[in-house]
């Protein structure tokens, strides 16, 4: 009984015992990773990769930092644990530098393990806050994998588990490039999906919706960064109606686009905003819902209907503290701005002046998408939606070609994501877009435009 | 920006900031631990518990223990974080020791952050593998709080969360002392509660059921001990039918009753059984399903419909490793059982004896319930179902008087639990019950029968 020291025990145990995420098992061989540091990580081969996923969105502050590390090996020796019920300082200390930095009147933290018990607690919250029960959601969207956050999931990994009715109704957001409103232009597209989305509030009933659930920019679905005025709008939308926003901020919070909420880029407040992720980089699994005091409010007299053995674990919160304190000392936020628009941004518009297959980019900070076409006109997609096995070659292919040059990309259907640790330094993001750069010829041999 | 020093600083910041589960917050006044070791816990005063609550039934191997802390430090300085993706050393070597510690085939892993989580996975497991949709499970239950989990609780927490039909249909166990069934003995209760389920799975169209689930032994809602045969029972109409067999171990997994799984005592081997708690003791949040071959075999070739950022989270993975050696070093579940049968029992027998109020005495290892009553006879418990306020008053003063006696018990309506960490020695034992041996007293005292 030992830990196995070998990356052939190591994947003949994983093979064997450990079920994957979201995937056929026969058909993956995960890779035993063996060590991680900043920017990068690495196998038991030798072979490092530059993370330009971080992870799954999530190693913000870079793997392994030193303080949070020591963080952890602190708050291990003091107490790892404590139930929800009694008061502790490291969560105390937490949900004081979230609400510190947490838009508007967004005071009150409930914390959970994760991002999809984040956006259930948030639900729940809007449910028992206004009485109502129906949320609307985005397709394109993912909230997670419990059931709520799948239900309010708006892309195929929802499929499989959409087998009854959860009060839960799908709207199209802002997406001008593939608009589903027949617009032209960005201004064309907010307008229409402002209309649509106010258009279903009436046809749904005000009087039966809880809440909005949306990405503040949609992650994995395609780094969608909302047209200016479209946050103010469903604000407005919401208020008219006595509807709760919910802005989920689980992969684009703590400095993904250079604020600490990504929210706070088109000074809007929702009612609730969902957290996980980059709150302590995943160092220790951490979630939670920020609110606002009228919601905070109707929990004062009346029990929260909800909770987890696990809220406000001591050892993730202190990580967060940690965590928290490594974004101001070094400055985090700032790194992010300056790096993503004075040499991401402009390599990327320069990247697609050269490939033909970069339909548009999309971005903002250290969170960018490439959308790859077949054809720039008609906007052809170079692979088709939820394409896999086959259907999927030339995003398998483009991966690997970046893979084998050192860089881990993440790919989602015809899309490359381009989001490294924000610790990321300059040479290193050079680098990797050097990798990208090359391997991007792939995706241009099917261009057929 | 630092971690408060002061049990003030750390209240207030709580109050400000945190929001606590299942809770009217302005009706709690959570208190701030400070440390914790081996079975007690204290406050920044100085005043120390011992814990018969286990925290939320959580903490098996106890408070900081020194080899887990260990672990988890080590592992920190190592590789906090991979994605599910990837391969880990210590996730591969927990799911193998899982496996080889489940009952019959159950032997691949599916890692989640805490329970709730756990039996999400498994219902969806369940469903995708049968193609059926209905899950039937017990009143008197709780499996968690995300949106199916708190559907198939069958507890009042279900309440405010039951806002629509997720496919779930509620059945009653096996409970004598306060039977469903009219039955005046326990073959009578397995008898009829066999009987009703069988019924029920008639009624409600085999063909339409994907699982049962239940705790194998319940856990806050009584430790209801299934009468032998029961689990049996179950098995065959799941197997007559082709419904998968759900085991919630998440409170009585991992010793609590002194096997690995608490189903071990009755021999039955179910299709998916969940965990969490004292899998890793909560040092780092951890739960899982470990599943039968069919259902493995499944998502061989069929991507498994489900993920999480943080499945098999390498930090909280080698804390569950280390704390499987502590019990087989230290030989916990031996201990576990000759404490239980040698001391607890006997002792709670003679408490039975000396205290009108306790109605009936339910458990096994280090997990007992007393059942507290106001009327033999007529079994009329101490307060009525789900009191609150003022209705609750003999079990809150009952609470108190453990409490100002150093001891934390937990207690849930008309019940008083003991659940205390399984490396408790015998004097710890011994003086926690002679301090509830003398708090009894309160209870006694409303005593009309
Ligand atoms: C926007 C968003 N919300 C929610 C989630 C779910 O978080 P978790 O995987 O921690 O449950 C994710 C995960 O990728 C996400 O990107
Ligand atoms: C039997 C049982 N199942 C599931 C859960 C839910 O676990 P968690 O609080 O980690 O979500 C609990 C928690 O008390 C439990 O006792």
């Amino acid at each position: 009984m030992a830990i196995p020291t070998t990356a052939d025990e190591v994947r003949r145990l994983d093979r064997d015992h450990v079920l994957h995420s979201w995937s056929a098992q026969a058909h993956i061989n995960p890779l035993p990773i063996k060590s991680a540091s900043g920017a990068s990580f690495s196998d038991y081969d030798g072979n490092t990769w530059l993370d330009f996923a971080s992870q799954l969105v999530n190693s913000n502050i870079g793997h392994q930092h030193p303080k949070v590390v020591q963080a952890i090996k602190d708050q291990a020796e003091k107490l790892c644990f404590v139930a929800p019920a009694f008061a502790n300082d490291a969560r105390s200390e937490l949900a004081r530098l979230i609400a510190e930095r947490a838009p508007g009147d967004l005071n009150k933290v409930f914390f959970t393990n994760g991002g999809a018990e984040a956006n259930e607690n948030a639900i729940r919250m809007a449910r028992v806050h206004t009485g109502k029960q129906k949320i609307l959601s985005a397709y394109r969207s993912y909230h997670g994998a419990t059931h709520t956050a799948i239900t309010a999931t708006g892309d195929p990994r929802r499929w499989a588990s959409d087998n009854s009715s959860t009060g839960i109704v799908h709207f199209f957001g802002p997406y001008a490039y593939r608009s589903a409103f027949g617009a032209k232009n960005e201004a064309e597209e907010l307008e229409r999906s402002l209309g649509h989305l106010e258009q279903l509030v009436m046809l749904e009933g005000p009087g039966t919706i809880a809440g909005i659930l949306l990405e503040t920019i949609v992650g994995t679905n395609g780094v969608l960064l909302p047209p200016d005025g479209y946050l103010a709008g469903v604000r407005e939308i919401c208020d008219k109606y006595g509807i709760m926003l919910i802005a989920d901020e689980v992969m684009v919070g703590f400095g993904r686009v250079g604020e600490w909420f990504a929210i706070n880029n088109w000074g809007v407040t929702p009612d609730l905003l969902t957290f996980a992720k980059g709150v302590n980089s995943g160092y220790v699994p951490l979630g939670g819902v920020v609110m606002s005091k009228a919601i905070a409010d109707t929990f004062e007299d009346r029990p929260f209907p909800g909770g987890l053995t696990y809220s406000g674990h001591p050892l993730a919160c202190a990580a967060g503290v940690a965590s928290i304190e490594v974004f101001e000392e070094e400055k985090i936020l700032e790194h992010v701005k300056d790096l993503g628009e004075r040499v991401l941004r402009p390599r990327l518009d320069k990247m697609a002046v050269d490939h033909p297959s970069i339909g548009e980019i999309r971005g903002k900070g250290l969170f960018f998408a490439l959308e790859l076409v077949t054809n720039r006109e008609t906007h052809e997609p170079l692979v088709v939606f939820n394409a896999s096995g086959a259907d999927a070659e030339p995003m398998t292919k483009l991966l690997a070609a970046c893979k084998e040059r050192g860089v881990w990309p993440f790919t989602h259907f015809n899309r490359l994501h381009i989001a490294p640790p924000l610790v990321i330094s300059e040479e290193e993001l050079v680098r990797g877009l050097d990798v990208i750069d090359e391997a991007l010829k792939v995706a241009d041999e099917y261009y057929t435009g």
